[in-house]
């Protein structure tokens, strides 16, 4: 049977398990020019949360009775495609189910000698590509410069503070918990790890960022993004990846009240998203793998077990900082 | 003698007039390569309240006992300077009083052939070249885009609706007040104008912008931004370059609360201040100067009587959309 994971209504607040349903249907066949995968992992990612939200956001909303959107890896089972094979291993937006048809649109072929599978999740996958065009394109670092990342031991974050140091900035992390933050110096070579639970952040910012900040990386919001933007130096970059302290809030949580900071500094804060960078994967795929190859770059997986019934309980840890790197499901 | 308004204390909110000092000291004497400045006219301007803060913001704060900072344009009435002769007119940073000595650092020597001497302070000055580099430069504006302009009859805003119908833009301004709004669309070319005084922000910027808003030319901040953030494009610019709504804040105004639209529309939102396009000046003064010769450009001043004595009030009327044009205090 196929196992699908469908959006029964819209959620509100954080997602429970009655806002989706368990379906096993017959599993499907590939028709002419399309081939069958076998999905093997499922990568949560914060946007998923925005994805089932009634109000379009950079992409249509899932519908209700449609399979939940999701990047997924597995390997092709069946095949009437020219360029995919029976045995190959591939990633692509093919969403929370054990089996998916496609006719390759989007479609990329993962190479499991490079790295192991749930890995083209995460630093060779989007976040690996969200991280390098985030922090290089957007947020233009500069050798000597400071730069702040939320979310510092999530997927996305591990990898911009890592590239960071390789350009050669003083990076300065952001994440929750004492374990985190040792994770995050010693384990990732970051300069230094603020716990925002200390509850000292504005303190903890200067004393880690003495000489101001020139870009923040930001994937949080809130009150972090306040307290960053009241010490960004002159003609200091935001890059605005995410803002997941606000995508369970029920109502719209306050804005920044240091807004002024952007004019006073001359900042810029830009948003984005990976798929704007579409054209330019490869460029990214090289120089990630390449790093990676070099022990210059350390991913690290948070595979969790437990299949599609886990889905709701694992997607919610993400937005409360129970993940430790690329968050993925085993199906 | 010299007529000098000298700071007496930081002010709290809106300025009054015990926070200044007016001083009449004997009128200075010119050294070795300097000159004197009979002043004429003297610029007000959104940004000198942030001038009169404890904290630094983009320059440091004007001192207690000092002459109050000021654009300011006059006439060369002595000179042991070999480039200014007497009966030069000039603008530069001399200050709210009636004389002033410079070495030539920063002034501007001025054609009255071209314009008033008070235009120099407006569309010719600053206020144009504001105008100019916020729009062209940070706005980045195509033919056939949407722009808003917040505080569209007022020296910065006037200016750039009608340099965006020159690039083939539509053009809709912000004004409080019918007559303002009439003003903007009537005499300045504007497609359309909404009151936000009427209360119907968001309905009427969706009524002017059918096909969305590209980008916003930011002036006063606050509820208009908010509404604004709501209605962006995907890929829309943000020039900031200015928060007027808050500038007399004693507390610090609530932020955005749309801000998530940064991320959502790949929003690029950029500080700027004039000072930093000075080497660029040549060029603006060119572009501002042919345009208003063909008659493209409209520039008013609202030119007010009453000398130094008149300065606090006429400067709060800024903050309060009192003025229509370019605001200018005769000396």
């Amino acid at each position: 049977m196929n196992r699908r994971l469908l959006l029964k209504r819209r959620p509100r607040g954080f997602v429970v398990h009655d806002d989706f349903a368990i379906d096993d249907a017959p599993v499907p066949e590939p028709g002419d020019g399309e081939f069958r995968i076998r999905i093997e992992y499922i990568s949560l990612d914060p946007a998923m949360r925005g994805w089932v939200n009634e109000r379009r956001s950079y992409v249509p909303p899932v519908a209700i009775g449609e399979v939940m959107r999701a990047f997924a890896a597995g390997r092709v089972d069946k095949s009437n495609h020219p360029d995919f094979k029976v045995g190959d291993a591939v990633t692509g937006l093919i969403g929370a189910q054990t089996h998916a048809i496609s006719d390759g649109t989007g479609m990329v072929r993962i190479d499991l000698s490079l790295a192991p599978m749930e890995r083209w999740l995460g630093g060779l996958g989007m976040p690996g590509m969200t991280a390098y065009f985030g922090l290089l394109d957007i947020g233009q670092p500069r050798q000597g410069e400071t730069i702040v990342v939320s979310a510092a031991s999530g997927a996305v974050g591990s990898l911009v503070g890592q590239i960071a140091k390789i350009k050669g900035l003083r990076v300065v992390g952001i994440a929750g918990g004492a374990e985190k933050c040792r994770a995050v110096t010693q384990d990732l070579g970051f300069d230094a790890c603020i716990d925002y639970k200390a509850g000292n952040l504005a303190k903890d910012l200067r004393a880690a960022c003495p000489k101001g900040i020139d870009i923040y990386f930001e994937s949080v919001g809130g009150e972090v993004l306040n307290a960053v933007l009241a010490q960004m130096n002159l003609f200091g970059r935001i890059p605005v990846c995410g803002l997941i302290s606000a995508y369970n809030a029920t109502e719209l949580p306050p804005g920044p009240t240091n807004f002024g900071s952007i004019l006073i500094n001359r900042l810029r804060v830009q948003g984005f998203i990976v798929f704007d960078f579409a054209e330019r994967y490869a460029e990214a795929g090289k120089a990630l793998a390449a790093w990676q190859a070099q022990g210059r770059l350390i991913m690290r997986e948070d595979v969790r077990e437990g299949g599609l019934e886990a889905f709701v309980d694992v997607l919610n840890e993400l937005y409360c900082g129970g993940n430790n790197g690329k968050l993925v499901l085993k199906v």
